[in-house]
């Protein structure tokens, strides 16, 4: 970019350089993942799972293959979606701070329902179109996961079905209305439309519900209607984090752009699917660097890696042990940095981050010590006030959830500037926050 | 782009390749632009121009060049807003049409605050910051300029005083905490803050208030406060128009990466700024075209341009005559196609169409019979209707003002499959729906 005439506040790669194949860091991993297992009683969760996940995910679940390749009608919704979504670099911001620090995010909120949650939802869709299914079903939190579904099944010409949690589904008329504009059809969960839904509804109709509650809804949907409907899952899961790394693949080809590359790589953690999409190539730089081999970027550096994560749910200063990834126990057992499926956490408007389990590669890296982790205090006066900040230097709206990713990174910031260092930040902003506005307003008064 | 593997959903020129310059169209105009006069009774309006807006604004008002540079400043300013933004081919669309028309969307939806209301703010702000102002003042409607001016400032380090219609101010809350996130001071309007804003406020505490009185705080304020203040308009003139070509002048460039170029350039006016910042590049290559001269594109097609409006405001088809731009007559008077600068409209969803005039140059280009338009009923079932269409194939979600474009580019491809003709139709999205929603289910009633 040596013909720049002014200095690049913003790079994007060409819609012909988006990245063409995945990364799974399964084969680069320090050690042996540890496989999902059944719980010592009950029926068994594996022999369900050919019933519950599109095959072709279950797969690429598995698999051990380093890249895999994106298929073409994959790449085709990518496109259709917005992508590549340009990586910022956050003068503004950092002018603000006085920090010798130089600060970039990658912009998720350009993304057609406002967060990363699209990107694994097409993949899915497309190998649920592609193995004859009509229908997808899946439970709901916050909403993004359902929207990013019904956004999904709308493109790929699927049906949708979401179980939503009643005690957000009743205050969230906007995004109700939404899923349904995109053509999906909507339930408070606990609903009558499931035998186990039925038994809770029948008893209280204003069962306020759960996401465990939701997702066996979403699983028994689906199984008892295997022939034409599958069940998806919005993170946690290896092939979903492997979908996501088209975000950090991207900001790699990014920072070749900026001739630049992090020494520190933040985003906010829930299940792991967004840190973990752009994460995770730079963690791949990282292992392969130190056996010496060729990295993915052609950089090799000692990075941190920081998880900015809420007191309410901080999951990876857990237990690592292997636990269910639902209130329910419907699902095997994963090796994760856990709370314990059934913990009390408090609410937050980040509620994207209100879960209780890491993923199980993101909870050996961390076991492994390549990932640092944050947890702000649950009022979110800290992190709306950082937020804020960034708003009003930048002018982009960050999800509630991403504005612990701009709360870390800003932190780091004012540490360098502390130390004297001129670090590089690399932060993700996972979606945006036009829905999300009175969160802001509750917790920063005004 | 011959070597593309796969069919291209989406085209996007480099960050390097942002139009430098903008297009101003007054000197290919077929006749010369009827020129801002004084009414025949009252205070000099014309005189008081320059209290009222930026110097180099007023200049680029009144200027004969057909091209002006963008400084870098506003280069690097439009780089942190995000351009340039993809142009869209609407592929699932046209199937659901079953349509031979290619049809074509430029995503001004990515914009940070969900309008290309921020390409002008940016500029105005810009040069009022050079020119020594420490604050604008401005008044809105609907919301979307005074969000875009607020962040515009918050870029460009001014302060920011919104004087904002009451009726709307007091049911919107949400983007009102948006402004303020954003460092804007907001007022209902008739505010106590200024002379004329007390003189209806303290008989009327409850006053809904009008644009036209709204205009009038914000042009008090900006002159009372004329040593370190200045007012900022975000539609109608001349000079926004222009900053707002690089619409369209970006999207030339992608229809270059597609091999394609419109027959049909569609969007929907209110004012003015978006269909002009889309269409005026079109148009200025059928008029160079027209004379023999090489155009800015380098095609040359009869084009037809379509603007889609509401029928509680077809200012289009009113009367080409000279009018107040408010409804305080505080402006000169402008040659425009008018409804009479006190004409009463029905309230409709797309609030932004909701207005009595078009700018003085597209007013022109209508009476020469270069622009044609199409009002839609004022329930908006239709527009909504058709919006939905678009989002259950393409998955974006349209302003309710951009919905109208939407639904013009429906039409326009649904006569393509009656006339059997495979005609290019370019349209814009002029901004996202994510804070719309509820209009959307109050209209479409789920």
């Amino acid at each position: 970019m040596a013909n720049v005439k002014r200095q690049l506040r913003q790079a994007n790669i060409g819609v012909n350089e988006i990245p063409e194949r995945w990364y799974n860091i399964i084969p680069d991993l320090p050690e042996p993942l540890p496989p999902p297992m059944d719980p010592p009683k009950g029926e068994s969760r594996l022999a369900n799972l050919p019933k519950m996940l599109v095959k072709e995910c279950l797969g690429q679940e598995m698999s051990t293959a380093q890249w895999i390749d994106i298929p073409d009608g994959i790449q085709e919704l990518f496109q259709k979606a917005g992508r590549p979504r340009p990586l910022f670099r956050a003068t503004n911001l950092e002018k603000a701070l006085d920090t010798p620090a130089r600060m970039y995010y990658k912009s998720e909120f350009f993304s057609p329902t406002g967060s990363h949650k699209v990107n694994t939802a097409l993949a899915q869709c497309y190998y649920a179109k592609k193995e004859g299914y009509r229908r997808v079903t899946t439970e709901t939190g916050a909403g993004q996961w359902g929207t990013a579904l019904a956004y999904a099944t709308a493109l790929t010409g699927l049906k949708c079905t979401v179980y939503w949690v009643r005690a957000v589904h009743d205050w969230k008329p906007d995004r109700k209305s939404y899923m349904e504009l995109l053509g999906a059809e909507v339930y408070a969960s606990p609903s009558p439309k499931t035998e186990f839904g039925k038994s809770l509804y029948s008893k209280d109709k204003k069962h306020p519900g759960s996401l465990g509650i939701a997702i066996t809804e979403g699983l028994e949907d689906a199984i008892k209607n295997s022939s034409d409907t599958v069940y998806c899952l919005g993170s946690v899961l290896n092939h979903v984090l492997m979908h996501q790394t088209i975000i950090g693949l991207e900001t790699q080809k990014q920072f070749a752009l900026f001739d630049d590359y992090p020494d520190v790589v933040i985003s906010c953690l829930g299940g792991g699917s967004n840190f973990g999409g752009f994460a995770i190539p730079f963690l791949g730089d990282v292992l392969m660097g130190e056996k010496g081999k060729p990295t993915i970027s052609g950089n090799y550096k000692k990075i941190k890696f920081i998880a900015a994560q809420s007191q309410s749910a901080p999951n990876l200063q857990g237990e690592y042990k292997y636990d269910f990834a639902d209130h329910g126990e419907m699902t095997p057992l994963l090796k994760m940095y856990t709370l314990g499926h059934q913990a009390k956490m408090a609410p937050i408007k980040g509620d994207g981050l209100r879960y209780h389990g890491a993923s199980p590669i993101l909870s050996l890296l961390r076991y492994k010590g390549y990932i640092d982790t944050v947890a702000y205090p649950a009022d979110e006066k800290d992190v709306f006030a950082k937020a804020k900040l960034f708003i009003q230097n930048e002018g982009f709206l960050p999800a509630a959830e991403s504005a612990y990713s701009v709360a870390a990174a800003i932190d780091e910031a004012i540490k360098c500037k502390e130390e004297g260092k001129a670090k590089t930040i690399a932060f993700n902003i996972s979606g945006h926050g036009f829905m999300d506005i009175s969160g802001y307003r509750d917790v920063l008064g005004s």
